[in-house]
């Protein structure tokens, strides 16, 4: 048995460094982190504090990624409850495989979510997921290809979650799910019912996720050879109280529709009530539709026929990919499926 | 001005050494952390370190405290809408003060919690915030002991949001609002309109936030010279799904009641579609409340009767007090109110 030289039978940094045939002071190098000490310095210096079973003071195991093995979940919005439930699926997955999951909320400051991946990539975490649309700009790529790249070189590996794609030879594993496909199938239901003026309550004009649901919309209306009227696309973000406000506005101003479909079912609550505080009955005056099919979906007063998004899935699909234990290659593009769900909110049109 | 001796004009930990009067060795020591330097050593060398604007490795920076300054969450689950405002709270309040917040949800895992916990200690966090109820046993008070001694040994505060206060001399900051009053104004309201019999879905009967919600359903009816029937008193969890599967059991075996009082908004929802698909219409057969006024109570049909928390305004306010910032005392115990808001759930006893 290895000797330990410690008062309480634990081993010593003079231990560890007999051990990897350094210093002491190279031992506190590598666990400190600020000094440059070669690859394979570092490695036999790290080999040997397992060996030892090592306990340095617990900020120099965080450093040296001796600790807990760590996951870090970037989110714009954790009131939104989508996301909230991929990140749910992310630390369930996290635990199962033996990691602790970090999140931060960066409510859209970029600065903030740079600071985060910066302290993340001190900590050794083994990814970094990204999560949720961004405005797909050459200043996004480049930053996050930087981002990319910076984890990489620490042996971290960065997560895109219904982000932009960064382009071919990024260190970067993307997972999506199909935001056209979903509002495709969901709007050709809502004109299969006969609605042909069909209220869009749209996201961000820049947003991706936001795109790629209006994108939906419109290819539905030209696959029955419809143009859609563009007044009845509106824009905002993806809130209950942005729902609210938009509908009211276009029950003030027009224009006239028979349907609505809201970007997302927090927006769809908020039309829903705007709808009834103007004394419309849902679906016997207007249809409505929702996207991403939360629980609380089914909640609402109708039932909301929406759009299911398998968010918990998606979380823990990003993390088994991150980590190397799903079958699927890190650096493959996985694009899941989403699929319409019909309840009571909408109906055929004229037809009560 | 000080010679800044790097290549690119920025300052070298040589410059640092030489301004604290240390070796670099020593200042790559209090850096790093690992070896122990006296206090007076550390403060003179983070001293120089300012003055210098000397950038080290991002892991020095971060372990040495001087990276980005942080605030820790933790909550059991993401899921849940309170909490999520709540996080908001603290996330928004953080930033304005200069502070990236960490968020961990634990699932309910005290081995997670501790683990998150040791690793902020390590990022010098300047508050861990924990949030929600719990088991008031005394494993939980000796272990929570524990880490505000730890915590308050790094320079860090424990924060404890809506958990159980751990009696005089801890080194803690408790800020709660009042489940227990909350309750009471909420079912002397439902009494108030005839109710007699009342069901009560409510939490996990050891935790702390389900039972001061409880204590206020039983203390209104003793006020009003009522002992309310054991069999009405169900328990589940805080989730829509348990409301779902609490009110079919009632509305299956019984016992019989005309307004139904929800642990939370979520159990309420759930309830809500429970009584809608048997038929049943509210408020006019039956009324219901909920708990928490989290933003899609108002969407819900009827519009949600319940008691508003001001969950975002504890999450800022456990910022500003840990941080020193708020006027407040960091080792006062703040109890915040709670308020009824009337909307169209609860009706007069057979007054339809």
């Amino acid at each position: 048995m290895t000797k330990k030289s410690g008062d309480d039978g634990r081993s010593t940094i003079r231990d560890v460094a007999a051990r990897a045939g350094v210093s002491a002071s190279t031992v506190s190098r590598v666990l400190g982190g600020d000094y440059p000490v070669s690859a394979a310095t570092r490695t036999r210096v790290l080999r040997a504090v397992r060996e030892m079973d090592y306990v340095a003071d617990a900020r120099a195991k965080a450093v040296a990624g001796v600790g807990t093995p760590t996951l870090a979940f970037v989110l714009e919005d954790i009131t939104g409850p989508s996301f909230a439930h991929m990140a749910y699926g992310v630390e369930r997955e996290a635990a199962r495989l033996g990691h602790l999951s970090l999140v931060c909320s960066t409510d859209g400051d970029v600065r903030r979510e740079l600071e985060f991946i910066g302290m993340m990539r001190a900590q050794r975490a083994a990814a970094v997921i990204l999560v949720g649309g961004a405005a797909d700009t050459p200043e996004y790529r480049e930053r996050t290809r930087r981002v990319a790249d910076s984890l990489a070189s620490a042996g971290s590996r960065l997560v895109l979650c219904g982000r932009p794609p960064l382009g071919p030879g990024a260190p970067v594993t993307v997972i999506e799910y199909d935001n056209e496909g979903g509002a495709y199938a969901l709007v050709a239901h809502v004109l299969a019912q006969g609605h042909r003026r069909v209220l869009f309550l749209g996201g961000k004009p820049d947003h991706t996720t936001a795109m790629g649901r209006e994108r939906g919309y419109l290819a539905a209306h030209r696959a029955r050879g419809l143009e859609p009227d563009p007044e009845l696309l509106l824009h905002g973000d993806f809130t209950r109280d942005s729902g609210h406000r938009l509908m009211r506005q276009a029950l003030a101003r027009g224009p006239e529709f028979s349907a609505v479909v809201a970007a997302t079912d927090m927006v769809a609550a908020g039309a829903l009530t705007a709808l009834h505080e103007a004394g419309l009955a849902v679906p016997g005056d207007v249809s409505l539709a929702g996207y991403d099919d939360i629980p609380f979906a089914r909640d609402l007063h109708p039932a909301l026929t929406t759009v299911h998004v398998p968010y918990e899935e998606l979380g823990r699909l990003a993390v088994r990919t991150a980590l190397g234990h799903g079958g699927e290659s890190a650096g493959e593009h996985l694009l899941l499926g989403t699929h319409v769900v019909v309840r009571d909110s909408v109906a055929a049109y004229g037809g009560h």
